[in-house]
């Protein structure tokens, strides 16, 4: 082992046995190119382990051995002064990058488990980070160069729980954050495979997850994305997870009626079910965090350099509504209110989504306990958004039009919505709420990149009504 | 495709092109060795078809063509006047054998879909049904000699989409009585494979069903079997799937909470929050029946040779309360009342089952309507069931102990609990209670059979505590 690391190896591979996206045809593994690639058994206990692992000589000498906080072999034996260690699943996604540089720079040992599905699908429907991204590989060398900290990474699909186990004994985490699933609502309505696809992946990962912990750490804390969209538009207050309901004349507090309006929002319910029966069942520890849209794209970590910076999403498949907005804004093109635009739901800073999942971690839940908190800082309508981005818009120069076009999904217009979010703040949230100084800096960064903007991906292409059984070949140029 | 028929066929089959039970090793279609097999294509449209359809000879010439009720072909000339055609996916296991039997009394065109996977599980886990079951071809021929009506046979795997598709192309049905789950909580518990074979397969396959309803029969009704399970044991009164809320001065009515207790349950909960959300954004019409625990062997139909016998499952993974105890009581085994008894449930004469099911399809759902009943008839705890066995045991000349063993399962064994159920009523259902009479024949039948019951059997084989992510092979010899 030792003649392995003294090639000054910061980066740990798992390559995933098998790569479980059945539809897709593609490789099996995932073998950076601009790496050095050695196979290598673990010795001792980690012999016993099945999965290729792989170890990459780094980027520079500078960034040698010496340098790591943590070998990530015998950290055990620097108990109990050993640092947190927090797997991110997913982390090299929109939330999961900015996460993990969040955490890894408040010492937290953090590790990144994910198969990069996320650009996969970005090649296949011809769609493209406003933002130029760096690969996972050059982020996290780049991080090292900069912080001296090491990412640990595990490329791979958690639905191979074979790969999965092997991320577990090998990196112990404390905590699990999982944003490891297929996150866009319109892309779960594209077909009938990429529904399916969906709601396997999500769900099937998640039970993994829950295995993996039960089997391997049963103490570790699961920090799940969850989403505000699971609870929909109901007439009464939205409550944090659980309401109590009075019912002729008897009382019980229950799981909070969950109505998903896409596959996506759907196999996060099912998610939501799923975890809260290990809770009861085998004891875990959970926090679900139903997460409003999330804008913006700096977070302090990313803005250190342009090989961290964070994607960013403007698409009809991906981009969600201010992002869109403030793209649209940059280059000229009318925002797109889908129907009336009374679609009211919860919004949060993207440097909020670090801090709360921050808090979390630092506050578990206890043994058992399925704790749900609603991660938003502020609730806006559709309209409402599109006032603030031309408000906003004006003031930088830019003339800015708004277009109602047919809603391509099926959802109420107009609804009451009042959500509660204040069990983080109870924790410490400090939001940072969108006020014009805020805008003015996601709109400023959306007209820096405006020239890799292609406004073909900007108009929605996928209709709920009309998804079909058979395959789509989504075009990256709908208007054609 | 004349001389094809004129071979007196009754039974076509297509075959799944693939068996997607990935866990499991085994031939990927299954071939009934008594059937001279005859590869074909559909002639006109159905050479569009991609799936293998087979044609098997029958069992004597005085079940030929002349006989059938309908071609399978020519149906659609027959519109208006033709007769109701319902798919029962799962008709070879207990509840749907039953079911397909009484429908196509009730003259009904039936077809089953079945992928006959129940009696793998048999085999893997080392059981048996109580009763002698004949193979689904000989089950479907034999009911043609006596009644001279067809029950359509595609054998194959909803997951697969293209035997799906197939099978709705060439059946063309107006209700789809979707029974085709893996439905044992225990068996969902065995292990971390079959908890994601569980929600995999009643998960995907339910989507699937939708997916083709949308795509080719699109007024077609789905009746989806749900289960009592779904709702848990919450400490207020249980609606039938919808409860109003008053909360904070406002008041809405929303799906009721649900809280499933196994794998198994939570995959059902899964379905009704898929099949709702497509009731509403595609305008499916959809039945939730919400069944309690079903009890008894026979219906008129099945009574009519042994060939139509149904299976009757007393084991730890299959059988259910009554059914185990009436078979401990027959054997002289204490019966079994896990922890302490109090667990109350709704449970429902499998007369009742078929009853509620052609009532649900002779009334069906709305366009766009997600209908949820509640299809059980009386609620008893575990301790009044092993009273009643008691009870009537004694008048049957048995000496009938009963004995607490440590609950395999995590569940509330003191609660409250009241569910509605009078939907069905409503629609016209006439209730066959527990009275000693019906108890009476259960025993009986249970006696009659008692010398093929393995005690091994009997007892709990699965804890939800004990679970882990390694695969079990399930001894069918617990004791030894």
């Amino acid at each position: 082992m030792a003649h392995l690391l003294s090639t000054s190896c910061s980066l740990k591979l798992i390559t995933s046995s098998k790569f479980d996206l059945r539809h897709m045809s593609q490789s099996s593994t995932f073998y950076p190119t601009s790496l050095t690639l050695q196979t290598s058994t673990f010795p001792s206990k980690r012999s016993r382990q099945r999965g290729l692992t792989v170890f990459a000589t780094a980027l520079s000498p500078s960034q040698g051995i010496q340098s790591q906080s943590s070998s990530g072999f015998d950290h055990k034996d620097t108990e109990p002064s050993r640092l947190k260690r927090v797997m991110i699943i997913g982390g090299d996604g929109y939330c999961g990058w900015a996460t993990a540089l969040h955490l890894s720079k408040q010492n937290y040992e953090v590790a990144i488990v994910d198969n990069l599905v996320r650009r996969l699908f970005d090649h296949q429907l011809g769609l493209d980070s406003l933002t130029p991204i760096s690969s996972i590989h050059n982020r996290v060398r780049r991080w090292k160069s900069l912080t001296g900290k090491t990412i640990e990474l595990y490329i791979g699909d958690i639905c191979d729980f074979e790969f999965l186990s092997e991320t577990f004994k090998s990196f112990e985490p404390d905590s699990v954050v999982h944003f490891g699933e297929q996150r866009s609502a319109p892309y779960s309505m594209i077909d009938r495979t990429r529904a399916v696809f969906t709601q396997h992946n999500n769900v099937i990962g998640t039970l993994n997850v829950l295995f993996a912990i039960k089997e391997y750490r049963e103490d570790c804390h699961l920090v799940k994305l969850g989403t505000m969209g699971e609870y929909g538009t109901p007439n009464i207050d939205i409550e944090e997870g659980y309401i109590t309901i009075n019912h002729n004349g008897r009382t019980d507090t229950l799981p909070y009626p969950k109505q998903g309006s896409s596959f996506y929002h759907l196999s996060k319910v099912h998610d939501s079910n799923n975890i809260a029966f290990t809770c009861k069942a085998w004891g875990i520890r959970a926090t679900d965090l139903n997460q409003g849209v999330v804008y913006g794209v700096t977070t302090d970590e990313t803005e250190m350099h342009e090989d961290l910076c964070n994607r960013f999403d403007y698409d009809g498949v991906f981009g969600t509504a201010l992002n869109r907005f403030c793209v649209q804004a940059a280059v000229g093109h009318p925002l797109t209110v889908y129907g009336k635009g009374g679609q009211t739901r919860g919004y949060l800073d993207i440097r909020d989504t670090v801090q709360c999942v921050e808090l979390a971690i630092a506050n578990p839940a206890q043994p058992g306990e399925f704790r749900v908190f609603n991660q938003f800082t502020e609730q806006f309508s559709v309209n409402e958004l599109a006032s603030l981005v031309t408000k906003v818009g004006k003031k930088l120069g830019l003339d800015v039009k708004t277009i109602s076009v047919p809603n391509p999904r099926v959802e109420a217009e107009e609804h009451y919505y009042n959500a509660k979010h204040t069990k983080l703040v109870e924790l410490g949230l400090k939001p940072h709420l969108l006020s014009d100084s805020l805008l003015d800096s996601v709109l400023n960064n959306a007209i820096r990149f405006k020239d890799r903007v292609d406004t073909k991906q900007i108009m929605p292409s996928v209709s709920w009504k009309k998804i079909g059984a058979k395959p789509k070949t989504v075009s990256a140029y709908p208007n054609n």
